[in-house]
């Protein structure tokens, strides 16, 4: 019987191809097969950041998501949607596996954070050799997009899903030094108002698409409330008692 | 009157060389000086980590820290020899900006993400033209050293100092899905009592030289409470709530 192959989650990076590591160049190169997640009808943001180092001819794997924007995301009938598509997603990339082949799953950010790769991860990793490989993250591009050091020293840093109830956002917000608010989309309205409710709002830093092309940066005070993506951020930079 | 060099914030990542970003070689190689922070007596990690991409001959400019260890790091005494320290590293950057020479800080991890650079950049940046290359952390570094995804979906996660008193680790600890503890060292006895306080020992893992030749892992259970380094890190994964 002939041995697995590997699987192997790469960080990718925020968005500009320039931010990919020496590791994650070698291992798209070695591998046999590269994996992407991506929504119904868009192109995977992981494969634009890598397109300039797939070898050519390179066997590739979509794992696309179901569609589930009828479905609020706290039900459990989504839980049990997106767990059947993770269940799916794994058992595609175990045939490859299975045949010898080295799977390289490329994940925006770094793998093991927020990433969709972690749920392949714990499908597979008791089953098939595996390796997570670091990446830059997505808030790491944005504050240094927009030069901001986010804390320092004895600074407590949270990072907060904007799909927090608006009280809770609030209270979090005014507990840490430092924090960032992720998946905004339609939460921004209610993110802005935490933001005020916490003493935070003069502070907080709207950014789009950091690093990438299109990136947009201004105070949160001056960012309309009806068209932010979900994959915006808001930075609140810690650092009050720095030396 | 000739233009001034350009100051770049260069995150060179966890540890593994490998882990440099395509950007920060480039910056690397078109610097005319690289400078680094290091302790009295150590070798700069950072400078260990970048070795093998230094242009031969290029400047270098060592930013080498007072020794404090006699002093409480949260007296005005420490912070004023400290913030002492910043302003004559400052100068000595500027003096080779004012000869028109680019220089590149290179950084452990994320120049901006609790690192020395941005001690510079708030110094500097109104009088020089700045960039900051973000790097993959050394908590990447580490969870993804163990394989363990960290945090997933609507994951709070927070970073704490392990300076912070128990009683606030541990409420700290309690309040989030996820964490890193950072500053271990002589503060791991006291983060390991928070951590059974707070319900998060069973899960920790402590994570010493992350990516790096000699790196440990261990259930933080099994850790001996005696001779932890400043920068190993104790994990605590989150998504419990994982489809």
């Amino acid at each position: 019987m002939s041995a697995t192959g590997r699987l192997i989650g790469v960080g990718v990076g925020p968005g500009d191809p320039e931010l990919l590591t020496l590791k994650a160049i070698r291992a798209l190169k070695a591998a046999d097969v590269v994996a992407h997640f991506a929504k119904s009808g868009n192109a995977s943001n992981a494969r634009a950041i890598v397109a300039g180092h797939l070898e050519a001819g390179v066997m590739e794997l979509q794992l696309t998501f179901p569609v589930t924007t009828e479905i609020p995301h706290h039900s459990p009938a989504y839980c049990s949607k997106i767990g059947e598509f993770y269940d799916e997603a794994a058992a595609a990339v175990a045939a490859h596996l299975d045949a010898g082949r080295t799977v390289a799953v490329i994940c925006e950010g770094d793998p093991l954070f927020y990433g969709s790769y972690m749920h392949l991860q714990v499908r597979l990793a008791a089953r098939y050799p595996t390796d997570v490989i670091a990446g830059v993250t997505g808030m790491s591009g944005s504050w240094s997009a927009v030069r901001t050091p986010i804390a320092q020293g004895d600074d407590v840093f949270t990072v907060l899903p904007g799909t927090l109830p608006e009280a809770e956002l609030a209270r979090r917000l005014a507990d840490a030094d430092a924090a960032v608010v992720m998946k905004l989309g339609r939460n921004l309205p209610k993110v802005r108002r935490a933001l005020d409710r916490s003493g935070r709002l003069e502070r907080a830093i709207y950014v789009e698409r950091g690093t990438m092309a299109g990136e947009v940066v201004m105070p949160l005070a001056a960012k309309a409330d009806d068209d932010a993506p979900y994959f915006a951020v808001v930075l609140v930079p810690g650092w009050e008692r720095r030396p």
